[in-house]
């Protein structure tokens, strides 16, 4: 058997899925493992341990990233794949944790076939891809690539009040191994797609081009409670109308713009949150994206205007903070094609997209070759109990990872 | 001294404002004490210790409202005024309770003056006219003037799981005495205006001829928690997006209709309140009001019929809860006017004009003479703990409640 026709092990993969899956899990097949909290732990510890069988050369850098290396003949850069394992609150079973395991699974189907490739290969977890508990995302790897600040981001504060640092600690993954200096011959990522392109439009693999850039801001808004009764219209200062007005001027925006611009505002809370008073205080979350930076930058100046407008008719005050700005990532054209020939050459439709999400991946693009793999999610689901990709479409990505991983490490 | 020189002593009656507003002081000088909490309790004892202290005959019925009647020359129904003395989460002091110790500091003036009036007088706070913790508001003035239901209302939850019923016995402010079967004499009630106009228009006094109509509804949206950012805009299912489009049509029917029509969204709470997720679910409460009945019923038409669509076009669906619905009140033409020339000829600037809030005076509306007596309020302010009236506003209105109840009593 020559190592083109060498596949992976289906069964064993999800074996491992549903495995990682129990820990954290919660109502309706989902999975609540939030950076850094106690199940987070116990997952890094099941996925440690499944390294450590694989005879993988395990390190903990100082944010809590993982990294297993499987020696090759010659001493060099490792060949990488990986991403997280770390969800949101109410999160899937797949994202992330499909690109770490379907990696170890690759190291296992090398182990069993007994290859030893030119180059090393390494697989990796990186700490709070997600953001969900402390912005920005995607901190681990951007840590790891010298993006960040090591020491910035372990003062990170969440959403519980918590400081990063202090909750690596916590759990055992405030490790030694320095950071910004790790460089890989080249990044491969298999992640399933979150949308519902390649379902809709019936493709098995997406050859992902690059990430969409992605704008976070939070607004606090400022207004005066009063009587929601007696207080004329043209009286009040009312700052949850001015959330509801910036949210629904986001959905205009990427209306407007059409293309790839999306705008989404997710977060609206507003004090003292009281049907017959006039909010006084309200906190939204600004979240959009382009592929393009130019038309991002439109969107982010059409919605400053809009908010610095609508806040001073309004007579309310607002801070912005701004959590995340990640300009679109270019991947490597010839890995790119790499990844849509090896897929082709296995028989797969390959759609060649731009990510919608940002990923671990687009932290290692400045530095090294790196591309992506996308499987479908059924009907698009994602961040949600409800995440699926079926087991013919994750043996594909994941095949296609062990062919590209060979290629790049022979 | 003829009765028609008779005063009511301010310091006596500010000295009861604020030893009543430190239960449950809040930061900022103002009150919490919800309706039916352990500051309510505390409220309730304070001012029935005081009823007893001015000899007034007390009772309690089934729904907590507490009576009390000070004897006249004539058996009859009594002369009443009264308020309530429970607050929103954090407001300020003058609100209802002024009309309750104004009241008292009536019949302290009456007792210091050796006056005996032909009718009986009486003064009563009334249960949960605030509608912060228990809907409807105005519960208790409704179930004594007979316009709900004592069981209903007993049985109705809170926002915070309690039951009406459960927590009167808690407090021991569950009564014996019968509801929907007493029927006043008349009725006037002083209340802050918790509005800007009287300050604005530099009238001391305000006559109000009667109560905005009032139409609270609750939408629980749900739509699909999905990737904030790998979702197109044409997939997306977001409940947050229609909650926030709701507040904003809220504005735009007041605008639009403009005259007495006012609409406000004070509650907007989506799940899970991600930045990155679209909102699966979202509540949004909608309050409307109108002097004019018909014109309610158009701003409500409009409202239905915007959700209705704007639930369609997204993809999602609502399920709507009325928590109270009063149509507007005209309160007697004489007592409004009898209200008017009193305090013109104590000299005062006098106003007519309607109220935008809710009162525990429109329940008597329907069963006898009514009326209320509006002082100003600073900066329109209210619901607040920055809630203010001066002074010598204060002594306006309760001179002018003082004469009015003389007039009628005799």
């Amino acid at each position: 058997m020559t190592s083109s026709n060498l596949r992976i092990n289906i069964d064993r993969l999800i074996g491992r899925i549903e495995a990682l899956a129990e820990i954290g899990a919660i109502d309706g097949g989902g999975v609540c493992r939030m950076a850094l909290s106690d199940e987070d732990r116990l997952g890094r510890d099941l996925v440690v341990n499944w390294m450590r069988e694989l005879e993988l050369d395990v390190s903990i850098d100082q944010i809590g990233n993982v990294i297993g290396i499987r020696a090759g003949r010659e001493i060099g850069n490792p060949v990488m794949t990986g991403s997280h394992i770390d969800t949101v609150a109410t999160g899937g079973r797949y994202d992330g944790n499909l690109g770490v395991l379907a990696g170890l699974e690759v190291i296992r189907t090398l182990n069993d076939a007994g290859i030893k490739t030119r180059k090393p290969v390494g697989v990796g977890f990186f700490t709070n891809e997600e953001g969900a508990r402390f912005a920005p995302d995607m901190m681990g790897s951007a840590v790891h690539q010298g993006v960040s600040d090591v020491e910035s981001m372990l003062d990170v504060i969440g959403v519980d009040g918590a400081r990063v640092g202090d909750e690596l600690e916590k759990i055992g993954y405030a490790g030694s191994t320095e950071t910004g200096n790790f460089r890989a011959d080249c990044f491969v990522e298999l992640h399933v797609e979150q949308g519902p392109i390649l379902e809709l439009e019936d493709y098995e693999i997406g050859a992902v081009e690059g990430v969409q850039g992605i704008s976070w801001n939070e607004y606090r808004i400022t207004g005066m409670s009063n009587h929601a009764g007696t207080t004329p219209m043209r009286f009040r200062h009312d700052a949850g109308y001015v959330a509801a007005a910036i949210s629904v001027e986001a959905r205009r925006i990427a209306n407007d713009m059409g293309g790839n611009q999306i705008g989404t505002v997710g977060v609206t809370e507003l004090n003292p949150g009281l049907i017959n008073v006039i909010a006084k205080e309200a906190l939204v979350t600004v979240d959009l994206r382009n592929t393009d930076e130019q038309k991002l930058q439109q969107a982010e100046r059409e919605m400053s205007s809009f908010i610095e407008q609508t806040c001073k008719a309004e007579g309310v005050t607002f801070e912005r903070r701004t959590l995340a700005r990640f300009e679109p990532v270019v991947f490597d054209q010839n890995m790119v094609s790499l990844v849509a020939e090896t897929a082709s050459s296995l028989g797969y439709r390959v759609k060649s997209m731009p990510s919608g999400a940002g990923h671990d991946a687009q932290m290692f693009a400045p530095n090294c070759p790196t591309a992506m793999i996308f499987v479908p999610s059924q009907n698009g689901i994602s961040h949600n109990v409800a995440e699926y990709t079926q087991p013919k479409h994750l043996q594909a990505g994941a095949d296609v990872l062990l062919q590209v991983l060979l290629q790049k490490s022979e």
